[in-house]
């Protein structure tokens, strides 16, 4: 994302240009003429594709012009091939008239120079990139993509490569998933810190350790809590006691994602500064689908505006019907996963531990904290995932 | 993208898991059980994370559960610790009953041993990576990225970092966006072959000289033609000369974008085959406006097709209300870059040399072939750039 408006270091395209193949010529010269009383004028040269013109245009005369060759002096208009014929060597009549300007993209037209060409603050698209290298723009600044830790907690959490499990080990589903939303979102996920490695056991201590480590190195830390209680005060005190500004909060009125726990840790790279901002710390639950619900709520928004990105880009969606009734409690945001097929949005239920609830879904719907439910038939919209 | 379906190497998550804090306990203990009548149970152990259980519930005990821990043998429920209250030392009294499987998911819930996790042919989304992670899934079979040589061709086109141009020299601005699509669209994009720069001049068999350097290395070609006659037909006679099967069509009723050349040259990977497959060539319009578009159209398709995608990813889209009258020739479909703001879509016109009317849009409409226009006040989709 630009951290600065690109302003056009010369006009662009930067000479006139022909938007045609034609005769470039001095418009004056073709009023008057149609198909019954042609115009005759003498062919004087012929424009090369990226060389300058070496010709003028004087009255009586044409040039020959390829597509995106440069206006030769003299001329202000150019005539397409269609509406000309060579009437003896060298010469060419017309058969239509041109403005002024046709056939011509002026020197400034795609841009003045000065003018923007993209905005601060925009993700830069492939058309962006196409203007900025015709601009000679080849570098920008940008804001730094921010650096999201990731640490997953619980005894019972080993990493993906263990081929053989023991009885109550579980693999970490959660970090490789959060790391493509991370980078899916702008940042940089990086998996636990040298010293610490990304899984943290439940020993008293670990965790904040891990923070302490962790904290001068990143613009935002995930934790990926256990799920029980336990380790869900743990998560908490170990944010806490890395000092202010603290917990902002602790459980949202998501579902799934209730025991979500979003603080602010210990002093930022302005160490020191009274009032310096701390670094944004997400403590996500330990299903691995809540968390990640919750973190394409809330982790993803949080990271783009780490990263300088005040609105979320626009993502996928489509118009449905729900199949069935759906209940959600008044006050409560309920995140529902669901299948669409021929305009029809099933929702999928299961339990929040489950991942195959995720895996089966081609998207979401969101029912609003006001809403007491949706009535089976009514129009939804679903999110979908690219 | 997946080549093959993915199926559990084991069920998951592979042993019966509580999924609140409470107790394990035998459902049939508790029927019956109210806050005015509680049951008591004896607590004879606690299950640790990621441990196995040593202990067995037996009639009328009861096993300290965190979420997320393995139920020990004996129970068939996990009752809440909100239902429960410590009665005195080692028992706990029980105020609601608790049906059998409740509270617990079971061993092969997400999935069972050898049941398909991940499709063959999907684009794996964030909640897959977890998925696979949880079934220590670490490598898949997927299909490689196509690899899609990009040329630009014309005497007039100098690469993005020439920094004072010649009067008549325009800088390469279609390559690093086509670079950006060609990602976007699961191909990996080569700026021309080693010996051949990306930027081929109009010298006569200079084009014809880099496709056959580029097609043993590429699974699809694209050219960036010159926009003049001459240099279209150069890419024309340049791809026939690379031999059969040939040139599909020379010209697209699209605007803008018309045009376009789709050719299959050469033999492909399978050499001598007889009708054996060809590289596809995509040979785009001189203006890179109208190259950014049709390379949308049809250059992602064909990359996501080679790249084994047969359905095209969900884009982000929006509905809005047309500002103005908008032409269309019948037998056309037009493409038309519009700024949506408040619901309102207006149309960005100018000529199809200038790339200024790309980086203003926010979005394009499509006018399909069979209409002739779409009047000031029409509901249309936006296609949304990301």
């Amino acid at each position: 994302m630009t951290a600065e408006p690109v302003r056009a270091p010369h006009a662009l395209p930067g000479f006139a240009r022909s938007t045609v193949d034609g005769y470039a010529v001095r418009a004056a010269d073709t009023y008057g003429v149609s198909e019954g009383l042609p115009g005759y004028l003498t062919v004087t040269g012929a424009v090369r594709m990226g060389a300058a013109p070496d010709v003028t245009v004087i009255p009586g005369t044409a040039v020959s012009m390829p597509t995106g060759g440069a206006i030769p002096p003299g001329a202000d208009a150019v005539v397409m091939i269609e509406y000309t014929a060579e009437a003896m060597l060298g010469t060419i009549e017309v058969v239509r008239p041109v403005a002024p300007g046709e056939g011509i993209v002026r020197a400034d037209e795609d841009a003045a120079e000065g003018q923007q060409l993209i905005p601060n603050g925009r993700v830069l698209r492939p058309q962006d990139l196409a203007m900025l290298a015709a601009a000679g723009v080849t570098s920008v600044r940008v804001h730094a993509r921010p650096v999201v830790t990731v640490f997953s907690t619980g005894d019972e959490v080993v990493p993906p490569d263990t081929e053989a499990l023991k009885p109550g080990q579980v693999r970490d589903a959660t970090a490789s998933a959060l790391a493509a939303l991370v980078s899916d979102a702008g940042g940089t996920p990086v998996h636990g810190t040298p010293k610490h490695g990304g899984i943290v056991s439940d020993d008293p201590g670990a965790l904040e350790r891990a923070l302490r480590a962790a904290l001068p190195e990143s613009d935002v830390i995930v934790i990926s809590a256990g799920s029980s209680v336990g380790t869900r005060d743990e998560t908490a005190s170990a944010v806490a006691a890395l000092g202010p500004p603290g917990i902002w909060c602790h459980g949202l009125a998501i579902k799934p994602g209730k025991p979500t726990l979003l603080a602010e840790c210990g002093p930022g790279t302005d160490t020191g500064t009274a009032g310096a901002p701390g670094i944004p710390v997400i403590g996500l639950p330990g299903n691995p689908r809540s968390a990640l619900v919750v973190f394409r709520l809330i982790g993803m928004p949080l990271i783009r505006l780490v990263g300088g990105c005040a609105a979320a880009p626009p993502e996928p969606s489509t118009r449905a019907v729900l199949s069935r009734d759906l209940a959600s409690a008044t006050g409560r945001l309920d995140v529902v996963q669901v299948t669409v097929s021929n305009g029809v949005a099933t929702p999928l239920f299961g339990a929040s531990a489950l991942l195959s609830v995720l895996t089966e879904a081609d998207g979401c719907i969101v029912i609003p904290e006001e809403a007491t439910g949706l009535d089976a038939g009514t129009e939804v919209t679903v999110t979908l995932y690219a």
